[in-house]
């Protein structure tokens, strides 16, 4: 099966990775809106300009779609989507209901199959979500996330004025974490969850004290968390904070039997060295089932949770049962 | 959707109290080889003889079987997958392919859907060593159980002459096991992840000695592992051991990127004060995806591997991508 990956950053990258690592698949190329010829790939895959992806509608099996949520998937899953079968990892929570509504139409009109916000979170934590709720209707659940450098916060204390670079390091506390794991079921606020770590890279000359009050007060992103600033040097950034570590928990503690007597708690839990790359791959098993199940004639949107697990894996059904079951 | 439990022993109390915190379900009733009328039921749950079974085949939706799969499940699964849908939870790892086909084959020539081992391992621990390997191919994977009563080992030792009670519990070495979950992948054998603790009441005046070296050197069960044995009283045994909890850990760590540079731990874990109720609540979970499955015309056998999850879940679809992705 061929795979063809649309716009070349961090993910991009980790779904070329990922490719090279299932001897099923092959990578058809890259498409980018960036000059061909400037975009240096890993293992030498061909780069093709995005503008001309038309032309390859009858080699690529599945398209996996590498653009940020804010501005690029919701445009590009629902275009593409009418041309080829597409995934991509949509992760704005709030927006998911609207976006799988637009790209449903777009792929039902191309009679192709799409499969948005696969990954982490979204992603297998929802899967996680979801099983542990089926299992435990009489429960609470709990997501924590980190420690891990959240890319979108770090972008946005980039965009404050007199801000050289940034990274935001979120930081479950691990009392209440602990507490969680052992099956206790506390009210939260989002600030008891999570600290926000950050290491800021500041222009010369800069107001360090406006820029730590601009960081702690903005909505959304830190007013309703403790957060804490640290100015340091372009070299300690560079030193230190190059990579882009990840993880989390999904927790879920339910009770069951005669008066609910019995507790139970579902742990499943992340530790990962580079997000890119670990999302890359649960992106590229994703590609796998799209086939499969386009294939069998499946049309429109689908998500994780319409993904039989079986055909995620390159393994037959039998070898499954066989090794695995 | 109306459920029917055929066998009442622990687990089929755990199915029975499932249902009851299942609004989309009901209990039809309980099939049992015992009287009927020597029966009592947790929720008033009406009691009929088993050989009766197939008079009802067109009031139950779906039949959950909760024998043993020694000789119970064996004979059981195939025979009434004939004429009803089925599940079981089967967990003889390797006679699992034998018994996938005699299930498929008595499913098809009665035009039913049957599901064979299905609970947490196999089961969950099996869908969770499936999606970590899809996901991350180039990785190792670790199953621990306990700490928790093994009913198999339990009921081996009470076999052993002069033995009038015993609990086993099997427990992960807790070094070997954070070793693991910090991401280190060593080469275990079995002696090293799992410590067997036994705990006996003895018959008045039995060779303790004999039962002790009997237990340590009994093949299969102990032989390859330490073994401990504890001596007490009935008192003790009925004060201290008279619950069932168990749990566990499903562990891969794999590498990713160039030159497999980066690692990622994937884990999932359970931490259960009730084996069969938890195990009769992922039956009851999929009895649900089953019926569901089986009204689009799916015809025999499947297993956890098979089902989407969002057919396990109570929520609709829009629900569940508005919710919990």
């Amino acid at each position: 099966m061929k795979i063809a990956i649309y716009g070349y950053g961090n993910l991009g990258r980790g779904v070329e990775c990922s490719v090279h690592q299932n001897a099923d698949m092959e990578l058809f190329g890259i498409f980018t809106r960036r000059a061909p010829e400037t975009v240096k790939t890993i293992y030498n895959t061909p780069v093709y300009p995005a503008a001309d992806i038309l032309n390859y509608k009858n080699e690529i099996d599945v398209l996996i779609i590498c653009g940020g949520s804010a501005t690029d998937l919701p445009e590009m899953t629902p275009a593409l989507a009418e041309h080829f079968c597409v995934i991509d990892s949509f992760d704005t929570h709030a927006k998911i209901p609207s976006h799988f509504e637009n790209v449903d139409a777009g792929a039902k009109r191309g009679g192709n199959l799409a499969l948005i916000s696969a990954g982490w979170d979204p992603g297998m934590f929802s899967v996680n979500r979801l099983y542990a709720t089926a299992i435990l209707p009489e429960g609470t659940d709990y997501t924590f996330w980190g420690r891990g450098v959240s890319q979108g916060h770090s972008d946005a204390i980039r965009r404050i004025e007199g801000v050289k670079d940034a990274r935001q390091y979120t930081v479950p506390y691990p009392e209440t974490l602990e507490a969680v794991q052992r099956g206790e079921t506390p009210e939260l606020t989002t600030r008891d969850k999570h600290l926000r770590e950050c290491y800021v890279v500041a222009e010369d000359g800069a107001d360090l004290e406006r820029i730590e009050n601009e960081i702690k007060t903005m909505p959304n992103y830190f007013a309703d968390y403790n957060t804490t600033v640290t100015f340091i040097t372009e070299e300690e950034m560079k030193k230190n904070h190059s990579s882009l570590p990840h993880g989390g928990f999904v927790i879920r503690t339910g009770k069951t039997g005669e008066g609910l007597c019995h507790s139970h708690t579902i742990q499943y839990s992340l530790r990962l060295d580079s997000n890119p790359e670990f999302t890359g791959s649960v992106l590229v098993a994703c590609a796998r089932a799209l086939n499969r199940m386009s294939s069998r004639g499946m049309t429109g949107c689908i998500t994780i949770f319409d993904i039989a697990p079986a055909d995620l894996s390159a393994l037959s059904p039998k070898e499954l049962r066989a090794h695995l079951l």
